[in-house]
């Protein structure tokens, strides 16, 4: 059985057994996902999607929301978080336009995959209507079959857009029936005061909705263009038995969404680190999930994925590289 | 004030104030102790020093007093943990005898810095001489000089040593007067009872002993030449104003003894990881340190250091090349 044999190897390497913790999780479920004993990271890649938010107009964040395609300009000319630590952790980056304010000029970097211009405001309407929703699950999995096409077998997902918190607050609240409260955080920063006038909003959203218990239906609702072609991204990934790695708040809220549809999704997920972001650790534990950092980081764009990214590699490499007790003529345990 | 310019670059990149979290005090520590908002990495390095324990001979570890030799010859293959992620994350590697209990034939990969043979057996006298152990600081320090002189200014410390939890446990009890229960562990996987007689060992040492406060007599007394050239490393490598990349439970009790003769060093320092072994817990937080992974390992070998590398990389790189608000035209706060 793969299991026992890649456990058995694992256990073998000269190390004491479970001395590398987490890494020999990872390499263990890697083993499992590739259905042997020599797995390979091929071709990592990080796709943003970034997409505007109706709900934005109601003050949840403390920026503007031109700062979704201000941000979208500094990731095509290489400026942001995201474009560093992928260079630095050679990890190609793709841009998406799932749904940004703003008309970008063409650009070979950036993938337009364009829904509208920012969805509508959830205060007092749904967000999509249900083509955008099925235009986005698509079109997010085209998106990956492409990347996958072209020799990826492991890929991350990060998001841009003021006022997403927002969205993925009422996405974790509703599918994991959480109080709002214990969901929420201060996003990109927001003061005491602001952070509460931001759970007043949600919490009317709610009542105006009323509670929902189906993933595609409360996604439609409460939206993001960008969470939903995330979460259509990882369910294609899913399909190809593609590594997917996780980043923070909102990119964990599309998995929910993602892993509500198709459970099975949690097996090819690693849990790239745990945000700062209030629900965020609530969110992980409801997954059972360990996150691989936590280093207090609250920026989204995949970041988590990418810092994550060489203690993947590690843990891949160790599986494959590393002397056992018997090649190395090490005495093992008296 | 260099501090404050720092920050406030730091503050201005594009992304909410705080939000890499650690790795904004990371790349904020590395730019004081480089005195300057460009930082540079050079050379990255992580020296694995090994040496024989006295104390072996008690039982205090679950392998045989020979695996430190087996795992000097493993390095020297590039077969163990530690030659995996050195080479993964482009690290120099460096191994040295500091007095293991073989006689290694001439490898051009082995800096021989051998004090003898193991130290003493603690339980019943003092783990080395006084001479030892003044050679074990200068040697460790004239490693580290070599190393810098050939333009390295990062430099990590890892161990190899049956044994060495015990010789840590002993040091970390008598400079923080935290019990010495409280302070051990199972080290490479001792069980409960073995953990007992373990315990009972070492309190029997330092009732022998008797309590003391002077770092250099706590270091001769319980040992190990590799724990001893670690610290004449670490202070060589304070004084060149390198940055200092701490390991585990072993490299840290070293740390601890350097820090007590010279506190000025913890400017330089870099907590890698929280070890899973009982007391680097507790002996982080004497320390206040705030160690940067967390991934459940105990295996010692700069293992550690080598997979925190990427991550304090990363931090280098977002100070020096991410954009700011201004430079991306990207609004700043509402």
């Amino acid at each position: 059985m793969l299991r026992n044999n890649l456990q058995s190897i694992i256990d073998l390497k000269t190390k004491p057994p479970g001395s590398l913790g987490l890494l020999e999780k990872i390499a263990l479920q890697i083993g499992l996902i590739q259905k042997t004993n020599k797995p390979k990271l091929k071709k990592p890649t990080i796709i943003v999607f970034a997409g505007d938010h109706g709900i934005a107009k109601e003050g949840v964040s403390n920026y503007p929301q031109e700062v979704t395609y201000q941000m979208v300009l500094n990731f095509l000319n290489g400026g942001a978080a995201i474009n560093i630590f992928s260079k630095e952790n050679r990890i190609n980056l793709k841009i998406v336009d799932a749904g940004v304010n703003f008309d970008f000029k063409k650009n070979n970097k950036l993938i337009i995959s364009k829904i509208g211009n920012g969805t509508n405001n959830f205060l007092n309407e749904k967000a999509m209507t249900k083509v955008q929703y099925e235009l986005c699950m698509k079109k997010g999995g085209d998106i990956v079959e492409k990347i996958y096409n072209s020799g990826c077998n492991v890929i991350g997902f990060g998001e841009m857009g003021i006022g997403n918190t927002s969205s993925a607050t009422m996405i974790m609240s509703n599918l994991c029936n959480i109080p709002i409260e214990k969901c929420t955080g201060r996003g990109t920063g927001l003061n005491k005061i602001k952070l509460k006038r931001k759970i007043e909003i949600l919490k009317k959203a709610q009542a105006f909705h009323g509670k929902k218990n189906d993933p595609a239906l409360i996604l439609r609702i409460y939206g993001g263009f960008e969470i939903a072609q995330m979460c259509g991204a990882m369910l294609s990934a899913y399909e190809k038995n593609m590594l997917i790695l996780i980043d923070g708040f909102i990119a964990s809220s599309a998995f929910l969404v993602a892993y509500k549809i198709k459970s099975g999704i949690i097996g090819n997920a690693l849990f790239c680190h745990q945000s700062d972001e209030n629900g965020h650790k609530t969110l992980l534990k409801f997954l059972k999930a360990e996150p691989i950092l936590k280093l207090n980081m609250r920026l989204g764009e995949g970041t988590g994925c990418a810092l994550a990214y060489p203690i993947i590699k590690n843990a891949v490499a160790f599986l494959n590289d590393m002397a056992s007790f018997e090649s190395a003529r090490v005495s093992n345990k008296k």
